[in-house]
């Protein structure tokens, strides 16, 4: 199928060739610019929702409650679950990954699931891509799922629209070690597993560092705390709820489209930065980069000068 | 101070010397080039090993003991602390670093804390060139010691010739959630705190963990697991004994300059796509990706054009 066909069926809901526009971006494709330009005049219309905490949280349960939730009010859903993989094996590291079977026949749900194969960080680089590809197809609300490892849930934060960060009880080191990134990125807080022991106790220290950092500027966002058994759909309405405020609040204050136009500026400058990359990679082809780093290893040359080097012949 | 006099003090092992040149790394000095320049035909003696492992591990009390155990060895030795913050509030994530204070006044010994500002991952982008400094001022080895958060165990494998895990008893958590990367970046594993209760377990499941992955070629590198109590010492002259072991591995089979290669190809790139991407900085100033980026919002043009244009220009 050319991209014009796949483009014109993807637009029309036809879940085959939205698979094969994001597998053309996966796989990093020649078609892949043909797709991109022409699903450009029809993007910008979708929500993006990003979803990151640590492993045990009950993230694809909270993903999965939130998309049944979104389809009792009639929206179209996409899902781009991101597995981080070691840059080594490729393998994912987590196999338990809830398989979200609940919407598998509903034809108005898209679930992807990418690899973060060989980009630091829970999000992978063609993330952007394959959110154009279901913003396009006309989804109302894309979810972005991610595991919190580190400093993924800055990228999260900078590739949604409102980033939803998920606790659970009983996990107090993880909070202690990823309080500072955690508290900074939120837009919304859930401790999930609210049924269990200590769930009050997550929510009220959460509440507590929250308050900490508190910005006193009137009309600044707060972030809410919602306690959810997601398992059971418990706390879910409340959770779109928030969404949607923090939506309308981004909207009056100006705040969306900012957030929009500085994630283009970053997607623009990471395809330009790769462009550039994968003209010094030809120059391993022809040994000039290899000489290069031969050079400075002997001493023969610093690496800035090799640089310059590097860049005078991209 | 001009910089050949600072290079020239550094090498002859004074101490503030090497400080203002690290500190002209960490600045991104307009001298910086210069400096490395000047360093450029004295690096390549030090031998450099990372020490990487989650938060409450053990890691400043490992490099203490390790910096002890070389001391009495007669070896001239560099520390490098990289600290994780977050890119929003440039505010450290660990306070309660150990001091290092046992070896503040020998003059053998350099210790130096870095920010990793601004960097995803553990590692501060500019740890290759306070690596030369530290080289060049005739620091037999150097110790970089990271914070293990997601990915940046790899990228201290990546910036050393030999990559220390740590570990201790009761993070069973952390060992599954890390463990696809950890297995795989690790030259010489060490059990901390190997006094507590579950130290056996953490070295039989890792022990196991190794097997199921183990590269089963003659002359292959058989990670060695140690188990220790850095804080009074223990095992650690067994560590040292395993990355000299290591290092004489690396040398026999040829590796040691094969990562070494790597490792300056890398670093030469990273400087060049600095370059770039400082000349895109500029253009941020002449509003020519602003308004790339309001055309891709607007979805006048896909961010693959955009990049073009943006490449083109730089």
């Amino acid at each position: 199928m050319d991209v014009p066909t796949l483009v014109e069926r993807a637009r029309r809901g036809d879940p085959r060739a939205v698979a094969r526009l994001i597998s053309l971006v996966e796989d990093g494709s020649p078609l892949l610019r043909e797709a991109m330009a022409a699903l450009a005049p029809y993007c910008g219309n979708a929500y993006i929702v990003g979803l990151t905490g640590a492993p045990g949280v009950g993230k694809s349960t909270s993903t999965n409650a939130l998309v049944t939730e979104y389809r009792a009010r009639g929206k179209r859903i996409g899902v781009l679950a991101v597995d981080p993989s070691s840059p080594f094996s490729g393998g994912a590291l987590l196999g338990d990954r809830v398989r979200m079977q609940d919407h598998a026949t509903d034809p108005e749900v898209y679930i992807r699931s990418m690899a973060s194969r060989g980009h630091l960080g829970g999000l992978s680089a063609a993330t952007p891509q394959a959110l154009r590809v279901l913003d396009a197809a006309g989804c109302d609300i894309v979810l972005v799922e991610t595991v919190g490892v580190g400093q993924s849930e800055v990228e999260v934060a900078e590739a949604a629209d409102t980033a939803v960060v998920l606790l659970a009880p009983g996990m107090g080191d993880g909070i202690q070690a990823a309080k500072a990134g955690i508290l900074e990125i939120g837009d919304v807080f859930v401790v999930n597993k609210a049924d269990r022991d200590g769930a009050d106790a997550t929510a009220r220290e959460l509440n507590h560092m929250l308050a900490l950092g508190e910005r006193r500027e009137p009309g600044a966002w707060r972030p809410p705390i919602i306690k959810t058994v997601a398992a059971r759909g418990e706390g879910i309405g409340e959770v779109v709820e928030a969404l949607e405020k923090h939506r309308a609040w981004l909207g009056e204050t100006g705040k969306l489209a900012g957030r929009r136009k500085a994630r283009a500026a970053a997607e623009i400058e990471a395809i330009a930065v790769a462009v550039l990359r994968r003209r010094f990679g030809d120059l391993h082809g022809d040994s000039r980069l290899s000489a290069l780093a031969d050079a400075v290893v002997a001493g023969e040359i610093d690496p800035f000068a090799a640089a310059d080097q590097l860049v005078e012949h991209a």
